[in-house]
């Protein structure tokens, strides 16, 4: 009955933080704009890695700072949701952190589905590799012809063939889809088209390499490819997998996906809290560099207001979220439907308004790439999309409430 | 290092629960119909108190439900912050709750600054009738002739006198001042003109009834005297009492202040929420029970997307409160300035607009007596300017913040 | 095509400016402080009215400065709306100048509907004598027991009975009810339950001491009466009237009620921006005016921000008014239903926020009626609901943009 | 005395109109498409142009659709501001309709400042080809050093040498930089720094390809170049131009920005309100086209109510943006100070919400370059900055109107 950091949790959180101040945030700029350069194109068969993040990478594993999002005592280091909280935190100030600590989207939520649902086979032939972050994965979910923010309306099709299943659709907005080292998907789509709502969607396993996968196009968001790890659009015809990919069986989608939901939402928004702390202190170190009117700019009009109401947001954002972990380690998912229905909503709004304040206040510097603000700025936006509008989860807090009054 | 309910909170919590339900909410209406027949006006010398409210006090007294507020395991039941924080909540459900359990402002922050700052003498005069419930009690601070949002503006002078201290001054938004049991209240004025800012003021207990204490009007708050409750303007001309009246001795007055601020910003805040709980319920219910265009009125439009609003926003105040909370208990007040000022910004605030929203759904039943709608908006109102306004709290957050980058 | 003041205008604009400088407001403060002595109670029998008021009322009528805002060159003086439109401005600075210039609410709506759809009787027994401010008026609609954000819901009854009507039914935010001079009402009531749904109610004038009218009590918003001005509950039982009483023949409410909208709208939308200019000009003063940690609070925080702001808003409202009532003027009502919804929804809400933040400037001050800030707050409150709810009519524009797309 | 189109205006808007609702935005897409191919990387010196775009241009030119914004008859078509501002809306659909009748920034206030300012050999050298569309130029103002946010702190310098000036310093957000027809610049430093502060600058005229002029890099705005439209950084190293190249004289550079700022501001202003107009529109559209839960998403929470005040939010904005057209010209510049700074906070922050709400109506779509909202979005970022930021303006209507009070 706890929602502070543990001593375990302290303990990792120093190492975390020392890493990331002392390996990760020096270098950060000079390796997005190698980034940058080396993947400068839509051309995403000519992406490619940056040998230093690698480094970093094997790095933090050596380290035993690695997959400490798993709350398992083996393949990562036994955290619950309250404790791993504040390393999400740690690592979200930083876009480049969470994959050098192996905790990075969508690759977080596809182990946990596999860690929780996958069986022996599937997680010896893919759960493994993820974890010594060897390979990389996609999540395929959203569709370009349907509103997605009702998750039964996903028309991608899953017919049951005998040995297999053959997949056909198209979805966009897969995460890592051009990656050089993504090498599966779980590929979410229908099944049994006349079930009740929630038992018609099935997840498979798709190696990305399978014939009929075709990736289309990396799509950008407001401009940016964010390669290699952004998003792309991608078809699938006729694609052939054997029915023992199919995770849990099939007609289980939705209860896979419920599971998977809970804590990649904890992580995703400590993540932008972590963000959030970071813009605001780029926010202040500006307003207290850059000189108008002959006082610091910081000192203008209502900007100290602003500093403080960034302040207020951010801590509310936190003790919610931190609730929301708390709800999730000792009661479960089901019983913290509106912790987790709320953060999505109230979190990434956060993020918006304080990487909003921060641009403000470093003029153009706040818009190109020089500072982490525009791109953190743009994972605001797409936070507010991603895995359903605001609106569904908005939607879902206020069914929740009404609920009590029947 | 837990925000949540302890066993013993929970006890005393069902139990304020249960009074409330049962015995203060199906008369709330009408008592308070009563209340403002027999005070309707503002010759606050004719105001009466309402019997059935005393005798409420006296089963609340018998009931052990007394005095909760205070951390004394004698006085009061030993509860900290943390366990006192849902019952100041559940008691803000209705205006008239936290008075029948004795733990109603100002008297609150009075009694706390006697029993931490009174010697023998002034406790056993002041301290006992007060937590006795025999006599009510006045806070004296604000001043109608300078920006009280600068406590350290005021002017009201307290010269030393040989064995006694000479008052003058004027004061204003004396809460409690026309209440027919106020007999006493702490003084707050300038004693040290010339010494540091915050040794210049001095606290004193004065008997109401001491010579040259004028009362001049009551105060209607958006035209509600809220009496016998409610706030008052008076003269005091060369009011003489002993120098053993001084709380503490004279120049403390800002330390008895600041001791004064925490818990009593914790508890007022407590009971915003409560207060907002309660308008959100009765939003609600006012929704599902009205039709327009053929649907519950709740239905329509982006009516449930501000009932989700809402709950967002109570849980953050109160996590954002229980944190604050849990930091005076643990850390001490000097440990939680930023979480004191910023719940003394965010919960009225939140307040404000939770209200507002329940109004807007009953429509002119939310702008009339008939609802306590319109008294929690008139208070909401007033806590953002009570113990300072917004903008002086918003202020000190970013000052907290600023201090963080020197 | 021009939605600046013609010359007509201005010279009434002057006229008009100088009487409310000269003679309003440096009597306010008295009269309203005399209006609440004589007013305090909730036994509207005993409300009376001021002399000096009265003795105003007369001298601008003598001066010509009457009935402004009746486009009859004969009744009024013939000024279109937009050119009203700034004479309304500057009446709203005051509470009590509309009622001077005979240009108060329900009073003007009342003779709109007698001047446009009354017949010779009616005008000469009702229309005359509140054109020569004899007597006044009340607009009975809203009624306590439906949503009457559907004005389709209404269920008082205006039966058919021979010669006469017969009439049932609550009512109540009636506003004058209790007014010494209120001698007759407008009211609605279902009179053909089978018809179409905007052809089932009628409008009948009601003299106030018809048998069987009950008046129940005064309602307070926010804790004011607002006597003698203010609203009131009623009860219909069995009143009989002749059916030369209806309005235009039975069925037609919904005809009449149109037509009254659209200059009544942009009437208190105008009042309501001046009451804003009002409450912006006293921010300002108050702001220069007290100093707090060294500087003119004005100068503190985001303050200056929010003058601007306020500006900005002001100035926006106002073209948004003014535009409507161009369009009212040269395009028929029935071609504004955007823009009379929209003011309808702006103005208000604009005038809600620039009060409040006069009040915060203000502190304690801001709150009691030392300053006409409180009423100010509490006309806005009332707007976002009196005449339908601000979501009616947010939900009325965005119908009439959606039409668009068929 | 009019902020209504006249029939003059409304004859252009109908053939504007027509010409970008059949020639443009059928293959809007399509062009906007190959421009990114064609111009995907970040090495300028490869930009190229799109036939088809140069192509328009040379239709919209021998239309007569051409150079309308200029307020000379024999140059333009000698409409005046509030003229022009419809046309301005109107091109505003689309981000390339501007070019396409060269009416786009920064040429736009480049030529007025040439035609206003310039003397007859700059204006034969620049002004011609411009007015042509032969070249296009940048305008260097901000600077990456200081916070340009307050022009007096302009720091490049510009050193009066014999015939000639001498030219140092670092530019960036210079519009137009990397385009492979830029030809000039009006180059904005500092020649005076001992003079009255704004007395201190000047522009000078610096050909492109002047020695010293080096292009550091194009800069991203939210990750997108807009390429080959976008923004710069150059340093310029001991740059020599003949002093005839000085507009108006050396010290006058303040006195030139001022000039141009009226006109410009009211166009980009208007653009954005077409942008708005198009957000919107695509946003009922969607959500028209798209079905959730059982129903088009437009009818779910609280989107209809988004689209209302989206609309109320467009038209006070349009409003406020004629009226200070208006004002511009009949009253001059001088007169319009409020309008002008208020319109360049109020319009980008509306439209910057209309696009927002669009965005999430659109799901992923809203977010990639399939749709114009992304551009827009970016686009209404930056206008918060451009042309100084939010704050500068605020402080300006904050500033004049507390001169009222003196």
């Amino acid at each position: 009955m706890n929602i502070y950091a543990t001593e375990k949790s302290q303990h990792y959180l120093a190492q975390v933080s020392t890493f990331i101040n002392e390996k990760v945030l020096p270098i950060e700029t000079e390796l997005l704009n190698q980034n940058r350069k080396l993947n400068h194109n839509s051309d995403w068969t000519q992406w490619q890695l940056i040998p230093q993040i690698e480094a970093l990478k094997e790095q933090a594993k050596a380290s035993g700072l690695w997959n400490l999002f798993l709350p398992d005592a083996t393949y990562g280091q036994g955290l619950t949701c309250v404790e791993y909280a504040p390393l999400a935190e740690e690592m979200g100030r930083s876009m480049l952190a969470p994959e050098i600590f192996n905790c990075n989207a969508p690759d977080t939520g596809n182990m946990e589905v596999l860690y929780h649902f996958g069986d022996e086979h599937q997680q010896s032939q893919w759960l493994t590799p993820l974890l010594n972050g060897e390979i990389r994965s996609v999540f395929a979910m959203t569709e370009p012809d349907v509103a997605s923010s009702d998750a039964t309306n996903m028309q991608a099709t899953i017919i049951d063939d005998g040995d297999d299943v053959i997949i056909n659709g198209r979805k966009w907005w897969s995460t890592g889809l051009g990656h050089p080292k993504s090498k599966v998907m779980i590929f979410m789509g229908l099944s049994h088209p006349d079930a009740p709502k929630h038992q018609r969607h099935s997840m498979v396993l798709v190696p990305m390499n399978t014939p009929g996968v075709n990736i289309k196009r990396m799509l950008t968001a407001y401009g940016d490819y964010d390669a290699p790890y952004g998003h792309g659009e991608m078809e699938l015809i006729n694609v052939r997998v054997p029915k023992s990919h199919v995770i849990m069986g099939l007609g289980k989608g939705f209860e896979i996906a419920q599971g998977r939901l809970g804590p990649g939402r904890i992580h995703h928004c400590m993540r932008a809290i972590g963000a959030a702390e970071r813009a605001l202190s780029l926010a202040i170190e500006r307003g207290l560099s850059r000189t108008a009117f002959g006082q610091p700019i910081i000192q203008l009009g209502g900007n100290l207001e602003r500093i403080a109401h960034a302040r207020m947001a951010i801590d509310q954002a936190r003790l919610l979220t931190l609730n929301a972990a708390w709800k999730v380690d000792n009661q479960g998912i089901k019983h913290a439907m509106t912790e987790i229905s709320a953060i999505k909503v109230v979190v990434p709004n956060m993020l918006t308004q304080v990487v909003d304040m921060a641009i403000q206040l470093h003029g153009g510097a706040g818009m190109n790439h020089d500072s982490p603000l525009a791109g953190f700025a743009t994972m605001a936006r797409s936070l507010r999309l991603a895995d359903g509008p605001d609106e569904v989860h908005t939607a879902m807090v206020s069914r929740l409430e009404m609920a009590k009054y029947k």
